[in-house]
């Protein structure tokens, strides 16, 4: 094999890995975040508990705060009905900062939500969130660890 | 230059880059992150916040449930100096899953303190955890970003 083949070779197994160009690698992940975090919102805001499980993997845990986790699919759309039930809408996120590495990456970010009450009075809550995400065999992102807490206003 | 030499250099470019055994590699990474982790308790339990911060990256965040977050070694000693001072106490942690990909790891794990009243009267508080740790070019783990939040017992 010659020299230039081998080189070839090398900068393909480079560009297999997804090191070749780490900043067009961070903005493939930051894009399909986004995307993911905007279908979240859609879903959510249709009440569509199932396809906001969807976008978790499927071996997924929602940490909320003042509950126990929330594991796999099915646990983590019973976890998001009742959110849902409980008058909770509104819901907004802004990534302030994601870091990857291949399949692995992370977000940090912000979350705002409102409460409705029995008696028709809306609170507010704001805070803060990491979410870990993983890439799927397929290439697709996923949510696969979310926790959060309230950061008071 | 021959074929054997090619094979040579993609071996050691797949070594260089840590992923020519993912499990001896995760293995190095949980220990990292063990040792941390005792390194955190330890000081913890000897009231040295400085040294809790010193095993922060630099430009590490804490993100607190009930207050905003704590950014930079200054910021999260200050944090936890107060947690000291608040009498919180006898701090557990069990590291349930690691996962790491290059440089970057999630630690997801489950905590246990102590508040310590004014009234003399302790209560015991628990919760979840998730920590991104980032690998420095000294290869040193650190934690990165530390969110939690309480699970009522």
């Amino acid at each position: 094999m010659p020299r230039s083949s081998c080189a070839v070779l090398a900068a393909a197994l480079l560009l297999t890995l997804g090191i070749f160009s780490p900043a067009l690698a961070a903005e493939k992940v930051r894009s399909a975040i986004d995307a993911g975090n905007r279908a979240f919102l859609e879903a959510y805001a249709k009440g569509d508990s199932a396809k906001v499980a969807s976008l978790y993997a499927t071996d997924a845990m929602v940490m909320p705060p003042g509950a126990p986790q929330a594991k796999g699919r099915a646990g983590i759309q019973k976890f998001w009905q009742g959110a849902m039930d409980a008058g909770i809408g509104n819901v907004t996120l802004k990534t302030i900062e994601v870091g990857s590495s291949g399949a692995l990456a992370y977000e940090q970010g912000e979350f705002g939500l409102d409460v409705k009450g029995k008696d028709g009075k809306t609170a507010h809550v704001a805070g803060k969130y990491i979410v870990v995400w993983k890439r799927t065999a397929k290439g697709q992102w996923q949510l696969y660890r979310d926790i959060w807490n309230e950061t008071p206003q």
